[in-house]
């Protein structure tokens, strides 16, 4: 934590001119070669090397706030390019003045228009975006004192909608109708922070089911998250049908009838395949179904919500924008609303798409596991708990239980719940060490081992 | 073209073992100062520097094919970088199967785990995917002696289907049903060609309608497309309304009824916005109206298509991938699909989205200006006229009449229409001497000058 006073009046806005100005962005390629164990595969992702593009806005009071973009191995150089191509925006601009209108920040990274053609709105650009917001959200929380869920859940309704760009969004969610919701939900808001601080907010687990698992580790995980309180599991499916029914099988056995059970697909089907795919897992009781097609195709999941009922659709992870939320919940192609913490532009589009569920009634069950992801999106999800849904029906964070020691607050499941963090800041703050290590391709990690990802697999003809 | 035999039997198949091999993908980052002019500017992009990733495919026999990424100033490195990070997936491959496979050597790079991830198919990652595939086509119509629409439209039914994926659109196009449309549209095929060569296909332009250009500038280009032989033109609108309002009526009394004018917003409204300013706008007659809203938003574009027809609504120069323009054709939004030559995976993703155009009965009328886009996209409305639409009425390819002369085979318009180009490959290649001079950022241009634009304009407090 930096010692020097940032001038920085919190919530209170005036006050002398800033001294401190953002003097740079710096960007590390951090991979970890989660390949070798086949953590983290799925139908479409059968081998990631888990990484992050790593940021530390900088400025030149000594402040640092810290951020990330998770990716899964190649391609993590260009998104830090990305991040990079960001700095002419930020450096010489004033701290203080970043800090008081996080709102206008946003917006002029969001709109900056040659770096806007790039997406727009969407892929590389626009993470790139939210690692600037989240890293300016995070100095803020550090100088405030405050954990992110703490900063954000302190805002009166008026500065929260100020942080939202409502463009495009209005002929779902207006101003004013996020102001009338933000204000009905402070009711209770006092007992539900103690409650969160006393027994945290509920998680699910999705250490078991990698689809590289065999059945015997499947099991043993499943078993040891039963143990460990968790009540919803969810397993990777989408690859062969016959092993799908039969690792649900062994696992609705083990679990029995009370524990829920999600599924996967990670987009591996077209709409009426995805459609057959599930009908014929329909024995095993299944909570949700995930990703079942094309991240962008919301008429599509509408489709396969309209045919599966009363298994629930999922989606988020993937949808690049606050248009695509509004659509997927327009169109009624969602039970689950899963936001990511790196997905689309920060913390402010996030609150936006949070705004939108609790407009439309859905729940909000964050995506996470990766890099970091579970460190940083508790926060929105229990900022969601304390000042906009006000309930934890129905609602999980998901947790996958690797990785978390390389932070420097490392996410804390206990009981199947995740504990409140207490500690300052927004959650991506890695460990130096963590950060040497893994660094790309000159880490000791690297230089001393590889991975089966590592290289890419040159097209060959079938 | 390189005289070395490549062993590749064109239409041919089997055959010996190719020696040819990809040995690299070499990426320039190319910029043109168009924002000294504001050539260029619209409501969401006021001052471009009109820019390419400009890619050249070699081979161990010394084969090129070009192909490029346009992008619109700062933020073009980061699009090179991400056709770059493509290399290790091509290098080494045999040339020979490449061109015999273009179907299944796309899709190897579109399903590239790592680097879906960063998309999933959209944006930067996924227009990667799309310069590559693309210089890969250059490459095979150069050494097939044709112009690439040439020799699409000589392919048959059965191997044009087997270039695309159609997963993500079997709800919408099954590929049985794809080889009806192109068996149905080999009637006539023989007499389009001759009245392609002879008589070319229609272009509309967007030379006169800049927001930065002033009235008299406005009226003077007008007047002279006219004269040109145009029966479309498009202006910018979006900013100020008033503004908008005056224009198109200087505009519609320079030109008197018969002239079809469109307008194009750029993205700068939300939906019920739109719907106002466009039915503000009714009197002037208007053809079409482009991108009223954010290019996600498949519902709003549909709420806008029923609330100001007869006025039609054209989109899709940033509808990412063949999952966005499927939707758009479900929803019924869109009475005229822009396809652009680079937004998406290449010509095998652009030929799903002619097959769904058609299966849907809607027109094709491509965007271009910009870097080249002109070059490359007339290839795909031609091969369209010829193979798939068969018809020429209600198309236009859209025309900008700038930066032609930089390329090897220029787009030529005459009396309002497209020649068909004649010389071999698919259009991108650059002269030399253009490449060397607009290299950014040593090349000439930019060691002698600068542009408006070149520099990001740092957030400022309001």
């Amino acid at each position: 934590m930096p010692s020097v006073n940032p001038s920085f009046p919190a919530g209170r806005g005036g006050g002398p001119p800033a001294i401190a100005v953002i003097t740079g962005l710096d960007v590390r390629d951090i991979r970890f070669p989660t390949s070798r164990e086949l953590d983290g595969s799925d139908a479409m992702n059968p081998m990631p090397d888990y990484s992050a593009a790593y940021l530390t806005l900088q400025t030149s009071a000594g402040h640092r706030g810290y951020s990330l973009v998770f990716t899964i191995g190649r391609g993590n150089d260009v998104q830090a390019a990305a991040i990079k191509a960001l700095e002419p925006l930020v450096t010489g601009v004033p701290l203080a003045d970043v800090l008081r209108d996080l709102g206008g920040f946003s917006r002029h990274l969001v709109n900056d228009s040659p770096t806007r053609w790039l997406g727009p709105e969407k892929g590389v650009a626009h993470m790139a975006v939210g690692a600037v917001v989240n890293a300016a959200w995070d100095l803020r929380a550090r100088l405030a004192g405050k954990p992110l869920w703490k900063l954000l859940a302190d805002l009166t309704p008026e500065e929260l909608v100020r942080l939202v760009d409502f463009r495009y969004l209005e002929d779902a969610l207006t101003q004013a109708e996020a102001l009338e919701l933000l204000h009905a939900a402070r009711t209770g808001r006092a007992e539900r922070e103690a409650r969160l601080l006393a027994t945290g907010y509920p998680a699910y687990t999705s250490t078991p089911g990698w689809l590289g698992y065999d059945d015997e580790k499947l099991l043993r995980l499943t078993r040891r998250a039963v143990r460990d309180g968790f009540t919803l599991v969810k397993l990777k499916v989408g690859a062969d049908q016959a092993d799908d029914d039969r690792r649900l099988a062994l696992v609705r056995e083990a679990v029995g009838p009370a524990l829920r059970i999600a599924i996967d697909a990670n987009q591996a089907w077209s709409v009426d395949e995805a459609i057959a795919r599930i009908s014929a897992l329909r024995r095993h009781d299944l909570y949700w179904i995930e990703e079942p097609t094309a991240p962008d195709d919301v008429l599509g999941h509408a489709a396969i919500r309209r045919a599966i009922e009363p298994i629930r659709v999922a989606t988020g992870e993937h949808a690049h924008n606050r248009v695509m939320f509004k659509q997927l919940l327009q169109a009624r192609a969602v039970d689950v609303v899963q936001i990511d913490a790196c997905r689309v532009a920060g913390i402010n589009e996030n609150l936006a798409i949070l705004l939108l569920a609790a407009k439309f009634g859905v729940p909000v069950c964050p995506h996470a596991g990766g890099v970091g992801l579970c460190e940083m999106v508790q926060h929105l999800a229990m900022f969601d708990y304390l000042a906009l849904s006000g309930t934890q029906e129905d609602r999980f964070i998901e947790f996958v239980d690797h990785l978390h020691g390389h932070f420097e607050v490392p996410a804390v499941v206990r009981g199947g719940r995740y504990l409140a963090p207490t500690e300052p800041g927004a959650g991506a703050r890695m460990r130096g060490t963590s950060v040497e290590e893994y660094a790309f391709p000159g880490g000791t990690a690297w230089v001393s081992g590889s991975s089966p990802a590592r290289q890419a697999t040159p097209w060959r003809a079938a």
